[in-house]
């Protein structure tokens, strides 16, 4: 049973005591063994039983548990730099996409990529992520938008959960947008997605969740109820892309369709936070795209005065959040969103777990959780996310192990 | 005579063509001899004259010049990461001065500090910026506030110039507030800056240039006015803090006093900026700040329009920008002011450089310049920053030679 000793500040981020409330001790010690956490408390409080256990000095760092990315559109083929410029300059998303940009476009270099190809790359973006200290990551498909190439992004995430040392939880997001050539028959879409997609993703555990892309430019109301119910039958539990572009309703049917968790929700109404906190959805919000998109910031404290638990996410995909950098996003969190640090952190670390089922097994440093945590030279959390640098991590760990000694 | 060839795209950065234009060359090759650069092409027009010459692979990297960092406030004592928390819950600025915050907190802390501890500490900030890409820094006194503490912040910067391999270039700030000690002599502190500590420094050599900061819990126009006319006596050529938090007639004040450049400019007028474009003041915007504080972004397409050169810089500091993370400003000046990654970049290089007076030895890569260029994995600047990784830099060269043979 490893000891590690000679932290300065560690943040438990335990379940109780709401969105601000992280539980930071002092000079603190962590004791695990193998994949699970045994003992956390202050050094000085260290139990006898332990004196004689291999110790590790922390250095006076600041530890956390692994951070949670909750939201990723993980694989996908190609880059979409280019427009980053033109829409900067004023070019309109329609423009983008009448030229062959925009999600249709990374669905067509998605769709030519092999699929190995694939895997290792969406690898080598995990392998940035623990170096950020990343240790659990939500994975969307959605770029497929066919039944051969949504399976083909499921079975890299399937294969990564072995071929990584990272947690990864697959999300089905056949609904991200109808493909070009269902325009005119979107309801034909919309029964592949429910009588084939979902049935098989089901039948083959390639999937926890099952997500809809719900505005104008995408999914309705009623279609993504649709889709969310056919996923609840199958036992994928219902997200939702909510309320990003306009207030459409997304976070009143999240309630209604009792979703772990509505995202975006920049622009929801109180009505829906409402819904929202009496049916028990975590909100996740997604600074990143909110800045590349140069939108108003999801209102974050309203979310927090109604009872919601808020996470933050990086939504790293290729278009509106180009950057899988979780740190950014939380201190954006707190510029943008006016969350404090401690809340902010809260919401990468045990909400982000709730938003994916997973907050009794990892989320918090906690005797019987994973042994997941990471190291950071900084003195607070304040201070962490404050003084931006590169990056402040020095250590990541993944079920009692340093990432490095898995090669990774 | 070594030559750094297998460039994918290098960015020239000449004056020439405004602030969009780069001077993209794919397939690249950078010559230089000592430490200055001696040829810049496409790898194809490589000149026969240097086929014995040392070849070193760049890998397919982007190259562009070393980054300036035209703005910050280098040498401080402190952090101030609670307040950070604070704001963002609302406790005023006013309140967090009373509770002995703010700047002042953060002056009391320097004149604490010995000299070489500061110094030290520093340096320490310096490494990182080179790390990040940064080649050259201008850094201002101004937390010193008095005739001992200001010497001594102009002094850590004198001797840190030998000491690292960056360019540094100092800037005298006395005028940043009005200490406490000097509130209801006003006067009496405006003379000592102008009678004692301007002829003192400009005597020592201590600083390049003179900075003010116009508002209204700082100093106004007619101080200003005075402290910058003194310094320009002097030799020390005018800066200024200018319209960050209201139009204070700042930019016309900078037109006025022939200032190199005039910094933040969040909230000027149509006037002020057709003013500086008449009178060729450099605008040093400060997208860092923007965030932190939660501000409107500096209109940076209005300076564009109107002919201003834009400068974007970090303004590092510990209250309203505790990053040094340039690269991270280029990135918010494309997404909060809507400049395109190639503005951005040239506001980091040729108009950092002019905004420092140094346009005709740094700040691009040509033939007679200074060696100071940046290696970065990305294949093309609207790459680099629009997907945001924690460091994109592999190496970054100073006067020849890459940073790590400095020891640094």
């Amino acid at each position: 049973m490893p000891i590690l000793h000679n932290i300065a500040t560690l943040a438990m981020c335990r379940a109780d005591g709401g969105q601000a409330a992280i539980h930071e001790i002092l000079q603190a010690a962590l004791v695990w063994e193998g994949e699970t956490i045994r003992w956390v408390g202050s050094e000085a409080d260290l139990p006898g039983d332990f004196d004689a256990m291999e110790r590790r000095d922390a250095g006076g760092a600041l530890v956390i548990p692994g951070l949670i990315d909750c939201h990723t559109h993980l694989a996908f083929g190609g880059w979409r730099a280019d427009e980053f410029a033109l829409r900067i300059l004023g070019t309109s998303y329609l423009e983008i996409a009448r030229r062959g940009g925009g999600i249709a476009g990374t669905m067509r270099k998605t769709q030519a990529v092999p699929e190995d190809a694939l895997r290792e790359r969406a690898k080598g973006f995990l392998r940035e992520m623990a170096r950020l200290g990343v240790t659990t990551v939500e994975a969307k498909s959605g770029y497929g938008l066919n039944v051969e190439d949504e399976l083909k992004t499921l079975r890299v995430y399937r294969h990564l959960q072995s071929e990584q040392p990272l947690g990864l939880v697959p999300t089905f997001l056949g609904a991200h947008v109808v493909p070009p050539e269902y325009k005119d028959r979107r309801d034909e879409y919309i029964r592949l997605l429910c009588e084939d997609l979902i049935p098989m993703i089901a039948e083959a555990g390639l999937a926890r969740f099952c997500d809809v892309f719900v505005e104008e430019t995408a999914f309705s109301i009623e279609e993504a109820r649709a889709i969310l119910e056919t996923g609840n039958r199958y036992g994928l539990r219902a997200k939702l892309h909510a309320d990003q572009l306009s207030d459409g309703g997304g976070a009143r049917l999240a309630a209604e369709v009792s979703a772990i968790s509505a995202d975006h929700l920049e622009q929801t109404s109180p009505e829906g936070i409402a819904a929202m906190a009496e049916a028990g959805v975590v909100a996740v919000s997604l600074p990143l795209a909110t800045l590349y998109l140069n939108q108003q910031p999801m209102p974050a404290r309203r979310f927090i005065e109604a009872g919601v638990p808020v996470a933050v996410a990086t939504d790293f995909n290729p278009g509106s959040a180009p950057s899988y950098h979780l740190p950014l996003a939380l201190m954006l969190a707190c510029t943008m969103q006016r969350m404090t640090p401690a809340e902010a952190l809260k919401g990468a670390t045990l909400y982000a777990a709730q938003a994916l089922g997973l907050d009794t097994h990892i989320g918090s440093l906690e005797p019987g959780k994973q042994a997941d945590f990471t190291l950071l030279d900084a003195p607070s959390v304040n201070h962490w996310l404050y003084h931006f640098r590169a990056n402040a991590v020095t250590q990541t760990f993944v079920r009692g192990k340093p990432i490095l000694d898995f090669g990774f």
